[in-house]
């Protein structure tokens, strides 16, 4: 377990904390890009809240609208040239994940001189490793992609249907400020899948890392049960702002690096489905919720021992001893049956995604990362027939 | 649930990193001044380590050794004089708690021109606070007090009787060099003693903070069941290196923030150990042993609850219910009894420590801190004679 760990990010939660973002960003800067996705936050009067904590902080801001769900290379492009020409020296997302996403890596590609797509990884290794960007103020409106306290980003290229990511230390956000009133409006569905983005976060993590992390192993128990507990309320009552506020809180620590530090483990359920997203525009926790069951029955039958954890710590089931097939795979049905209940979708029919391509979609995804071997990283790495497998699995 | 979370600190962990500390300590500066405790590092070769790999990065060094188990104000005095006087430029802690600490403040006192003592908070407010420290790399040799990652020092002066602590955002070490093979000659008692430290560390702000912390929660017993399996392992073998890993990563994540961002609580049990210490210069974990299960029998009768919550979570017991006081007794009978396994002592008596101050060491922790109405801050806030009957309790 030899690792390293490092996050500058400087956390402000708490539920109004909107307020104060002139006051952050006034410590950054003095113009900032707002960066927003497809216009809740002008629809709710998030943005104009936002705009009016700029102005009394006696900061200027210029806008770049309309971020995809799935964010696009052309969107980064348009934002780091509004963020150039604007003379713009800090930049904020106001949004989900996507927004996030695309903020990040504007922010870089405004001190990079050729075309960001170069800082994504799409076939190893990525051309360009940013190592200098301007400060990023992140300030969620959904909790799901963990986005707003790490250092990477997923983006989509529609041209050539891929969608990959690029992590770098200079990608971490100065500040995230986290207000869980800003998503007491997300919709049911958009909720859902953001518990499931956040699960899956740590599930990745937990089934893929090295043995003996036995702390980690703690955390991300602790984060699947209170991310199932107050997901199910969020998603119930969209107003119960402690449900609001414990789904925000398991969403950044999902992916802040304290549940995973040190498990160096591959994201091999991420992988799958960006590539079904590159292909189909699909949101993204939706596809991990139809990929993750698939996956877990999948590893569960090479190394049962995990899901046996899993099937007794997170639902109670009691197994028969950790080479338990049955008793693992009882705590997937769990898993996958609380999906079902949030409202999750765990056939990919449901995302009208047939077999015509299942073949294809696995190449990408081997193409975009794998080992030494071919393989996708994960425990087991998967071949490519592993990965049509899973998907098959899930039709 | 309103919170901020920063912590910039750099950590590098794992059995050898040792061998990288002069690669972290030429990225700082020029000129090291190495801070020890006791000697052991010299007797067991780990300075002779640290200091081969910091000649063989071109670094030069100073030494202050000497820095005692409660660390003096007058050490930190000559620490700083020594920085000043060689001309260093980075701090490097290699030794436990008490070494990391006295580092700490060394590193700021050499930028301030009073007495080092103004920045211990003894009596309200601190009459200086620091805001520019030397950088600090710390190499902890013993798993206890988490000071390796986190902002806070604890201090002794001999003169006054004082013991209390500073925390401040530019005590953050740059670096935190994590080598668990380090601690793998640490004597019996002084790892149980450790393992006690961790656990508290965690039982203040899962006691006493705030409601509503349900991850909070969880990673909090995760590290406790995980210190009580694998610092039992350390104690019975102290050559058994995952155990010392997994004794040590707990020892981090314990006080770095990752448990008790947002929990707000007091820290009643350290409070009140800090002026055993001061009086009796004991060993931190050992004072900690006594205190705290009789502090939680205290506790646990005005607020049984989240003590019914530890007696089910951490030892499997079962209650009647959150008001079961007799299902909570049983739960801190099951810790004390632990404590008791490791060969940590649970009474005064052990400490050679008799009923004849008890007055007046509740008196001096209130002096040192209090809320407005002169109490000890915790769930609930102690009067003197609150801290006086649990320290009676603990004869």
């Amino acid at each position: 377990m030899n690792f390293e760990y490092h996050n500058p990010t400087h956390l402000i939660f708490g539920a109004g904390s909107l307020a104060r973002l002139g006051e952050a960003a006034s410590r950054q800067g003095k113009k900032a890009l707002i960066v927003t996705g497809g216009g809740s936050v002008k629809r709710n009067g998030t943005f104009d809240r936002a705009a009016a904590s700029l102005k009394a902080a006696g900061m200027a801001f210029a806008e770049c609208a309309g971020v995809e769900p799935n964010p696009r290379i052309a969107t980064v492009r348009r934002g780091a040239r509004i963020a150039r020409e604007e003379g713009c020296d800090v930049i904020i997302a106001l949004g989900g994940g996507s927004t996030m996403d695309a903020a990040k890596v504007m922010a870089a590609a405004f001190y990079y001189d050729g075309d960001p797509w170069d800082m994504i990884y799409h076939g190893q290794p990525a051309p360009h490793v940013p190592t200098r960007a301007l400060p990023v103020i992140t300030v969620p409106t959904l909790a799901a992609t963990g986005s707003e306290m790490n250092m990477g980003a997923v983006i989509s290229n529609e041209e050539t249907k891929e969608k990959s990511f690029v992590q770098a230390e200079c990608l971490y956000p100065v500040v995230a400020l986290v207000d869980p009133e800003l998503t007491l409006s997300v919709p049911k569905d958009q909720t859902a899948y953001g518990v499931c983005d956040i699960i899956t976060h740590v599930t990745e993590g937990y089934f893929n890392g090295v043995d003996g992390t036995p702390i980690q192993d703690r955390f991300a128990e602790g984060v699947i049960v209170t991310a199932m507990e107050w997901g199910a309320k969020a998603v119930a009552d969209g107003k119960d702002l402690e449900a609001r506020a414990q789904v925000q809180w398991a969403s950044i620590v999902a992916l802040n690096g304290w549940v995973n530090a040190g498990t160096n483990g591959g994201f091999p359920v991420h992988m799958i489905e960006h590539t079904l997203s590159a292909f189909h525009d699909i949101t993204h926790g939706a596809g991990l919720s139809v990929v993750n069951p698939a996956w877990m029955r999948f590893a569960a039958a090479h190394r049962p021992a995990k899901f046996v954890q899993f099937a007794e710590r997170i639902f109670g089931l009691k197994a028969k001893g950790p080479e338990d097939r049955d008793g693992a795979l009882q705590g997937i049905d769990r898993f996958e049956a609380f999906l079902k209940s949030i409202g999750c979708p765990t056939r990919l029919s449901e995302l009208k995604i047939d077999d015509a391509l299942l073949a294809r979609y696995a190449q990408e995804t081997l193409r975009i990362i794998h080992d030494q071997n071919g393989r996708l990283p994960g425990r087991p790495a998967m071949t490519e027939a592993d990965i049509a497998g899973v998907l098959r699995s899930a039709l």
